[in-house]
């Protein structure tokens, strides 16, 4: 087999194991995969209903729906904008913390979690990878901006 | 830092960079992310729009009005199942080759593409990398339906 392709093959093995465990898990925190894609956007920075539909691709009031319900389970709030009372922008009701009390697994250090038991070699050699494979990546993106441009 | 917080970092920094190279390329086909996810499951086998919904945690609603562009944009067709003619099957309107013509980042070759340039050295020890991921992500899968059963 050509070795990109045994990458490629290997790479979507693991997003795929990361779906499952991630599906598991919300599922069991009774939180939708669509509550999880606005609360994320919404941890790095309040977003407009609008907003958060075009990053999604789903209709706004799709987008609606889910942050009712993340409004009725206290994990939101809709606050008006202080200058302009027509923007509307959906916020955490709490801070990070409490967030990440509530949903474990929206927290950073929980995906380290899922290595305990890892050596600290095994680690070293995956970060290695990892960096490589992120170099790649940010040259990838790179030439797209650059594309973009021209 | 702690080793595994390291870690936890790189991953959290690849999976960004995925979605915006990926972002940006489904942006240029003209397709949203949530026409994406449908297809990518369609691909496996036909779905129904309750499946469909059940799976991405997005009210039937939604998830008609997606399989309704992708009619419209000819990806997909409605068939109704030949047993019972209630139940109404989504299924590719062509073969996958024809599809990964037209979104070629549809293609599990187009991830190896992304890596096009690694030499043979580094794609062997990403590979191997990502086969210790493979194992501790399978091992966890394996540990959480343990839990399951029980």
């Amino acid at each position: 087999m050509d070795h990109l392709e045994r990458l490629s093959d290997l790479l979507v093995q693991t997003n795929e194991l990361f779906y499952d465990i991630f599906s598991e898990v919300v599922g069991r925190y009774g939180i939708s995969y669509a509550e999880v894609f606005v609360l994320k956007h919404i941890m790095e920075s309040p977003r407009t209903i609008g907003e958060l539909s075009k990053l999604s691709g789903f209709p706004y009031s799709t987008i609606s729906g889910v942050v009712d319900r993340l409004e009725k389970d206290a994990y939101v709030v809709r606050q008006k904008d202080q200058n302009d009372r027509r923007v509307v922008w959906v916020c955490l009701a709490g801070d990070l913390e409490q967030l990440e009390q509530r949903l474990p697994f929206m927290s950073k250090t929980y995906l380290g979690e899922l290595f305990a038991g890892m050596t600290k070699e095994e680690v070293e050699q995956i970060c290695q990878s990892f960096m490589l494979v992120n170099r790649y990546l940010q040259e990838k993106l790179a030439a797209q901006a650059e594309r973009e441009r021209k």
